[in-house]
């Protein structure tokens, strides 16, 4: 079957709501360093709540994009880790975060102006 | 300044709110192809609103990303094109949206697993 993400219909568009995410992009992002436990996921991505993180971490399996393996020790170990899928998208995510960061200065500078002339209209 | 996407106080988390949302990754795609109209972009993405589409283009002028030029046509004539900012990004966002329409079928799959699994345990 053809997708075509500009038609409403598109079940892509789902995905990329899933995808698209901040969250979710971080969260993938750090996967690519390996298999992580949800603590360490929580600790390493500051600001993201543990309920929030819990949502992220289901729809990303449901998606077929991460794992989750649990370990019987004491207490019980929940390990997630990126299947081939979610590797294979992540390959498009790390640019995107590097994009965010690199850009930063050059965005700012035009958010300033942009209120700027705002104020100025105003 | 460096800045870390992983730290809460990042002002890059806020943009990677704007262009993770799926609107704006449709509409910077789009605007791959040229300088376009609201009405065109309008039509051209089934499903999005005028109200939203109006706040997408707004923050995503903000950001420096995209440039809005009115015509003195009567009526007049709005027409909104990438800037050199916006480009360097459309060039990791396009295959973003490729990799969603690509696996579609594969993520549906996926998604009915995890259902199945899930009524399975209730």
């Amino acid at each position: 079957m053809a997708y075509d993400v500009y038609s409403a219909e598109c079940p892509a568009r789902a995905v990329l709501d899933h995808v698209g995410d901040k969250w979710a992009l971080l969260v993938l992002n750090r996967l690519t360093q390996g298999a992580t436990r949800f603590n360490a996921l929580r600790r390493e991505i500051s600001g993201l709540s543990q309920k929030v993180l819990s949502q992220v971490l289901k729809r990303l399996e449901r998606d077929g994009l991460i794992t989750r393996q649990v370990f019987a020790t004491v207490p019980v170990t929940v390990e997630y880790a990126l299947t081939g899928l979610g590797e294979c998208l992540t390959a498009n995510v790390g640019p995107l975060l590097r994009w965010a960061e690199t850009n930063m200065d050059q965005i700012r500078a035009a958010q300033a102006e942009y209120d700027r002339r705002l104020a100025q209209a105003a």
